[in-house]
């Protein structure tokens, strides 16, 4: 669509892995190191993973790093099975501790253990702090490597602390405030140090601080700072002391993966953690076949269904026309309803207690769909098959769509409520729901108005 | 589910609520105004809107600003309705001109104007040069209040030159470096700056530029400053010169506004653009039943395809029993590859290029699907309803999936290339298809293998 898209032409991945055939590693180097990071990451994410592991061998030593903390962690655990040992070791240091424990989370287990075993004591006891909370919390994510300042402080000397660290702070720009506990008292950025007119105190300029707990959700902590518009967000652990910060590029990716797994669980697909072409048609098949199966299965109801009302069918056949439309309509609107009550409560604008609020909204958005659509339905049906059969489909389209509706806005909450995962939990309860319930109310309308 | 969640009790929202209710202002500004501005917000969010603008009214008037900056553009517009003239002009004065953009998309066309005119000229000016930019393009979202600095400057006069805008630059950590006639050769960082030996020039600490133009897509631009993660990402003319910068906060917001467009989309759902509480049943309603109806209109292809078919289905009844579960299942795989595809697409890990890969990535990943399907379906339905009976389901297991799959893979791409929106496009597109061409497929395996 853009220069964008054109970021890296297919002729010059097509010269690179050429260049790799042929072991024309000068060439590659030569070609490879000029460009800015962001196309060799794009470079990389199209080879395969034998090509990716020569070519990034080809990066001069500064880039590598550079090139290595960009990249996706699966693709990174790929590189690093790929590279010896003594390389791996070094890369393994260099990265930020909290870009270490996700890659580790990726690695083999004995792998993972060798590179922590090797690490520098400081940098291994930052690491084990991360590895120490649950997975999913926030405390996994954070860094720990932040530069915090005291209240009494004046901003020049809080100006001469942060010098002293710019080169290993994970941002600079956001600073907490802390007393000498390390409790959390607010927030100063360096924008506001700058400005500050001398002798004036850190406490002076320091904003309230907003905060989120080590063991809060890492999705709903990085919605807060988004939300907040924070360029960094400071972790406290239960007595409020600080532990670490989020910064905002580490939200943006926390969201951008929490909304690929939405995205994927409201299709019923396992969400894939790597880049499409690079994951193995089996990796694709696998993240698919099990919520096939038990849609299918939820599906079998059906069948029996059907099978209760077989002499009804055989009566009359042309009920049988309308079950794929029925059903699909019925379908299309929970998943409405659910999707968009399931994005409500990712991003905080529904909260499990409006279940009510909630049921009421989809209730009616549910009857005035059916009454659209029902009318339409009459109308039309009628023209062709008779008022009768009319009749059936358009009370049909009614109900489905009210209870489709309803239903289908509710499950999120009740989903979140039990603590499972809306978007998965909300999928299948819904097709399974809306696909054998309608198929009763369609027949009993149908045997209540046709008299069979 | 954390005390995120628990943010704003519903205590507190109701307090309020009863405090507005009795006209109670002195309360209810004690009670506001020392609340932090992220409460604030989410208060706001779950009032009414008449309450909503009373609660507003009671803010503190630098609190006011730092909320509504924060509040959703929709809410914005709500609360400017109901404001009056003279705070409304104040307030349109002080918002940062990208943000003042996205609000005027807000408001009706006349209040637009009359806010525009009432600006002074140089934020008149900034707006109008923003709005020259196409909706879409990242020229609409980015901001032009940024510091540029010279590459033959020495740091500290960077640093000095930095020091006059802390106030009106939309960012001061990551700053241009721009030849005389404003072309851009580099960026450097506030951090990088701070770190450099007195002396030290600008251009030999600069870092080469990434840039986007200002009239690309701006999804695209988000995903680039994303995925570099970049604090800010300069946005250039055609000729290369600056014309703004993207801050990463604004990238965020793009990205989840895309994403929640993208969700809804695949869903068959009009994004709704405000936060769903907020949104009246009617705007609801209308955001779905648009989508259901092509839905619908397209489901009636299978009534036609039946039908066509209704003499055999009169003669085996048991055929239509099957019709829901197989229509699902194939609906199913065929969102699933679908859905998959468009939110590689999104994050650009494929590419319409790609298409001969997707194509035949997802014939495998189907055809696996439909053995493993249809050799489970063929050996329960066998054992149920005999093997002739068995036979039929299991093969047409095996080509739908086969053809969902690949038709679902495709579609996203096939959208992009001819420039509609790959989320909405594939979503009617392949129910209908899987479903009318499946129903076909079964009818004519069923006539070959019973003999019909």
């Amino acid at each position: 669509m853009t220069d964008v898209d054109d970021l890296v032409p297919d002729s010059t991945v097509r010269n690179i892995e050429q260049a790799i055939a042929r072991s024309a590693f000068a060439e590659l180097t030569a070609f490879i190191s000029p460009l800015p990071t962001g196309q060799i990451v794009a470079i990389l994410e199209r080879l395969d993973s034998n090509e990716r592991a020569v070519a990034y061998r080809m990066l001069p030593k500064g880039r590598a790093l550079e090139v290595f903390e960009v990249l996706d962690p699966s693709l990174q655990s790929d590189l690093v099975l790929a590279l010896q040992d003594e390389q791996t070791a070094e890369l393994f240091a260099d990265l930020d501790p909290d870009d270490r424990v996700e890659l580790l989370d990726e690695l083999p287990a004995n792998l993972a253990r060798r590179l922590l075993q090797g690490l520098p004591a400081d940098e291994r006891d930052m690491t084990a702090e991360i590895l120490g909370y649950p997975q999913g919390s926030i405390g996994r994510r954070m860094s720990p490597e932040f530069v915090r300042v005291d209240p009494e402080w004046t901003t020049a000397t809080a100006l001469t602390k942060l010098s002293d660290h710019l080169d290993d702070a994970e941002t600079v720009y956001t600073l907490p405030v802390t007393a000498d506990d390390r409790t959390l008292i607010g927030v100063v950025s360096l924008r506001e140090l700058l400005k500050a007119a001398p002798g004036t105190t850190v406490g002076q300029v320091m904003q309230p601080a907003q905060w989120v707990h080590a063991t809060d959700d890492a999705e709903t902590a990085a919605r807060r700072c988004a939300d907040l518009k924070m360029l960094a967000l400071p972790i406290v652990d239960h007595e409020t002391r600080i532990v670490g910060i989020l910064t905002v590029d580490d939200a943006l990716s926390i969201l951008e993966d929490a909304d690929s797994e939405d995205q994927a669980r409201i299709s019923g697909v396992e969400p894939l953690r790597r880049p499409y072409l690079t994951a193995p048609v089996l990796g694709l098949m696998r993240s698919r076949v099990v919520w096939l199966l038990v849609l299918a299965v939820g599906a079998t109801l059906t069948v029996q269904v059907l099978e209760v009302f077989e002499e009804t069918l055989a009566e009359v056949v042309t009920l049988a026309l309308f079950i794929p439309l029925l059903i699909g309509t019925g379908g299309n609107t929970g998943n409405q309803a659910a999707t968009t009550v399931t994005r409500a409560l990712a991003l905080g604008d529904v909260r499990p207690q409006d279940l009510g609020k909630v049921l009421f909204r989809e209730f009616r958005v549910g009857l005035s769909l059916g009454v659209v659509l029902g009318g339409l339905a009459f109308t039309i049906v009628s023209l062709i098959y008779g008022v009768d059969i009319g009749t059936v489909i358009g009370l049909t389209f009614l109900a489905l769509c009210t209870m489709a509706a309803t239903v289908g806005g509710v499950m999120p909450l009740i989903a979140r409520a039990i603590r499972a995962d809306p978007a998965v939990f909300a999928n299948p309860f819904i097709s399974t729901f809306v696909d054998a319930s309608g198929l009763l109310v369609y027949f009993f309308i149908a045997k209540a108005v046709l008299g069979i």
